[in-house]
């Protein structure tokens, strides 16, 4: 039976990896694209950067249980990640369909450090069960300022967008 | 000014009705495939039908503002639900992937729907925040469910899988 949590928690590493760069992918292009929202902008390229380096933690606890990092998940991850940042920037609403799939995106990576702080406890591993329930933390972090700016930047584009709509897409 | 203010609205309720679309597809077939875990799956059922009615509602906005009912974008909507919920459907850990999905997606329609509030404040259309206000409220519900709910249902999850994946799965 541990062999087999074990095995289920290594593969949620794995699908925690190429998620976070999908996120990577999405946070960074939706961040360089922003040009008149600065402190959402600037809160999104370090949230690429954090991205970037709880990467680099889900990679070392799938190194810990001697697994592979998946480099081909990783590879379609990131199509998908820039399908969907082509997507919102095609919007002329983009700021705001952007700041959406953001907060989406964060409980997405919620969900998925809660269970992975569930099945690394239920595995012995508590050092992994740590590193998992840091990330979660900042991901909390991240979704809590985008509901916390998320009516002003609504505001904003609103009131810019009647008459200067380039100015209020992004 | 409040021209483009109510077309911005219209857009976003537009949105939100082929958002309700997929999500509906989301749920059901979710939903329907829940097996062996009886009290989600009651919950996302329930939350089918709610997003029926919120889909109905969303017309009933549309049609106040003399709007067309995107049936087009509605289908693409569904291709894409439909879609997702076969992704998560082949997956040996479907529950936990469908409850971490479904949990994101309430997120989209909470930003949604706060960003419509919003824009029905500014354009003067009480009667359509009202609406949207509603329904933001059982976006939030089914987010705290979920919530509440994913520990346990993970924890469920990985007691059985080691020594019954096809009764774990879901």
């Amino acid at each position: 039976m541990s062999t087999s949590t074990r095995e289920r928690l290594l593969k949620w590493l794995q699908d925690a990896y190429a998620m976070e760069q999908q996120s990577e992918t999405m946070m960074s292009a939706l961040g360089k694209r922003l040009e008149h929202y600065t402190s959402l902008r600037n809160r999104v390229l370090g949230h690429a950067a954090e991205t970037r380096q709880q990467a680099d933690e889900v990679r070392g606890c799938i190194e810990r249980l001697g697994g592979a990092v998946p480099a081909a998940q990783g590879m379609a991850a990131t199509a998908i990640g820039s399908m969907q940042a082509l997507g919102t920037a095609l919007m002329s609403d983009e700021v705001v369909k952007g700041i959406g799939a953001g907060y989406a995106f964060e409980y997405l990576e919620v969900a998925t450090y809660r269970a992975l702080v569930i099945a690394a406890e239920a595995a012995g591993e508590s050092d992994i069960a740590e590193v998992c329930n840091r990330i979660l933390q900042q991901e909390l972090a991240m979704a809590e300022w985008l509901r916390a700016n998320h009516e002003g930047i609504v505001q904003e584009f609103l009131q810019r967008e009647p008459n200067a709509p380039e100015l209020a897409r992004r």
